[in-house]
């Protein structure tokens, strides 16, 4: 049987080609522990040293501001739980948005079951947070500001430099999580004016298993994970030399074919909506029409559950929303954070589009959308 | 040029080409997220649930009782901390040993900084734990101690089913490091009577990048990284899926394989020492002569330096010690432990055979070794 098409390049993205040639040769020849001192050891160390030169140049960083982790849920614990403990003699106060990712959301929330204060920002109706809201939120005590370049679901970007600016001009750190942004938009690290920025190599073509944190020199954090001293003693544990590697690659690869892909990406991706909406009187689009990744389309189809049209529509691989969440039928909260009512949240589809993604296949996607709905909806009609 | 004769296995271990086999399709063609519900992210389900049923088999425990980890660092943390958070109502003391890795003495200092006791039982000569000592230092506070099982630096193993009994005798939970001990001995949760057990996929033969804890069902821990659900939400974070399935298939490698590479290791291993202390009067085992890993050999060089030993051996690559500390001129703090006084400590070099030693490789490294300590202990005898 042929395979679905894939459409959900948010969830995971499969390896670069060029990125697992590069990482081969560390699964099989080059298998030194980095930390060991003869050839085999010095051999894996320099290759982690230029895949992390690879990943500041992505960020425009120097190579000593990146910390490789296992994966970014790991980087946003760093970041979030690293500052406050190093802070927690300056304030207990942190701010973050509705629409964040559970991995900075969890933390927030055992930051607080351990005596820490955490202030969430609503967004408005295409997922924005409002920098006012920021600057009326921010107090003396507020030690840290995380809020996401983009949306997982939905795509929305955040006004990032804004909130920045913010949360400098009352002295408080800013770390964001761009996870789903880096490989999709440009993310330098001094156009946005963070302290701390989180990637996930699996959203870019690298595999399932690394992540980084963006550290900008001298911001205080303290490991979350204790062990030797790996990654500075900020992230303690043998290297994954591998997927260290994979990571650079990666990077390269998206800092040199980033603009063409992204235009790429944001054609076929608005050919799938003008289809979309052609057909199906009611459709919605859920986030910013402009704001927002190039890859990324959320759409209310009217009448019907994303969950069944997907089911409809066995031969696209697609989802309700994000992969984290892909069990039980909870709405999104996403979705809700942006004033979706639970009619409109139970229709989402996410579609999310990547290198492999040609015009045949968002035509097929497309028609087989359609057809689907036309069959639900028809059928929902006469129930 | 040729590379160095690899006698470092301790630090790692090169993917085995049946691992590699296993791993491989799942970083080119099954890329899916685990959490997917499409048949991309089902087809990686399954596979991370095959592979999780292979470690739970070596260890002869229930699928359900394996969490996956990024390393062996990150489930020593979660094993330490996550249970001393789970049990902060009961008490705040745990008890470990001075021969522990980082990655159990570190997270011990972490919870000592935040108000819990610690007792560092001392050893013997050999490296061992004393239960006695133990029966006396538990206290009804009492919450986890955690005992390795074999020892990273000088493959002593500790009597840890008795360890066990006498923790459990006090209502207190067991846990130990079997980074080092698995695939090298057997490492059977109920013949070692322990609740948690660490392993690090890289030293035996799966990729760095990859850990995993023994859980025993009903064991009350508390996740250290917080966010999505994965891991019964004690790891959260998009799962490696292809180094679990190298986990996996490295586990059953070394289920299977497991008597015979242990002999094979031990017969070659004890040759090396045999024709060193024949040819080099005054050399000194650290550990113990037979509680120990089949394939470990710690040896004090009289007169000369370890690392200058090494250094002379350029057709070697062995190590002074942990690969963690090699950075630096301190003395093993698990040769302190055992009461090596810093002269034998420095004269210490750790021979660690694995699955691509054969007898040729032997006998060159020994006959290296003696040349080097000949031209070395002759050049300080005249200085």
């Amino acid at each position: 049987m042929e395979r679905p098409i894939y459409l959900d390049y948010n969830a995971t993205t499969p390896i670069a080609p060029e990125v697992f040639e590069a990482m081969a040769p560390f699964l099989t020849d080059h298998f030194g522990n980095p930390s060991s001192s003869h050839p085999y050891g010095k051999r894996a160390a320099e290759a982690v040293a230029r895949a992390r030169g690879e990943v500041a140049a992505l960020l425009g960083a120097e190579t000593d501001e990146i910390v490789f982790a296992g994966c970014a849920t790991e980087a946003n614990n760093l970041a979030l739980r690293g500052v406050a403990r190093a802070l927690r003699g300056k304030g207990r106060h942190l701010v973050t948005s509705a629409v964040e990712h559970p991995s900075v959301l969890v933390p927030c929330e055992r930051l607080r079951s351990d005596g820490w204060e955490v202030t969430v920002l609503p967004v408005d109706g295409d997922g924005r947070v409002d920098p006012d809201e920021l600057a009326r939120t921010i107090r003396p005590d507020t030690v840290l500001v995380s809020i996401m370049l983009a949306n997982n679901e939905t795509g929305t970007l955040q006004p990032v430099a804004a909130l920045a600016r913010i949360a400098h001009a009352a002295g408080t750190l800013f770390h964001t999580d761009a996870a789903q942004a880096a490989g999709k938009i440009p993310v330098r690290v001094d156009e946005l004016g963070i302290d701390l920025l989180t990637l996930a190599g699996h959203k870019f073509y690298a595999p399932k298993g690394v992540g980084a944190l963006y550290l900008r020199r001298g911001t205080p954090v303290e490991p979350v994970l204790v062990g030797a001293g790996q990654e500075h003693g900020l992230r303690p544990g043998t290297e994954n030399t591998p997927h260290l590697v994979a990571m650079g690659a990666a990077a390269r690869l998206a800092r040199e074919g980033l603009h063409d892909l992204s235009s790429q990406l944001r054609s076929l991706r608005d050919t799938l909506h003008g289809a979309l909406l052609q057909a199906i009187p009611g459709l919605q689009l859920n986030g910013h029409l402009q704001e927002r990744l190039p890859n990324t389309l959320n759409l209310s189809f009217p009448g019907v559950s994303g969950r069944d049209l997907l089911a409809a529509c066995p031969g696209l691989a697609a989802s309700v929303g994000s992969a984290c969440h892909e069990e039980g039928d909870a709405v999104s909260g996403v979705l809700a954070a942006l004033g979706c009512n639970s009619r409109r949240a139970r229709g989402a589809v996410r579609v999310s589009l990547g290198r492999g993604n040609d015009p045949a296949q968002v035509a097929a996607a497309a028609q087989a959308l359609i057809g689907a709905w036309n069959l639900l909806a028809k059928g929902s009609d006469t129930r």
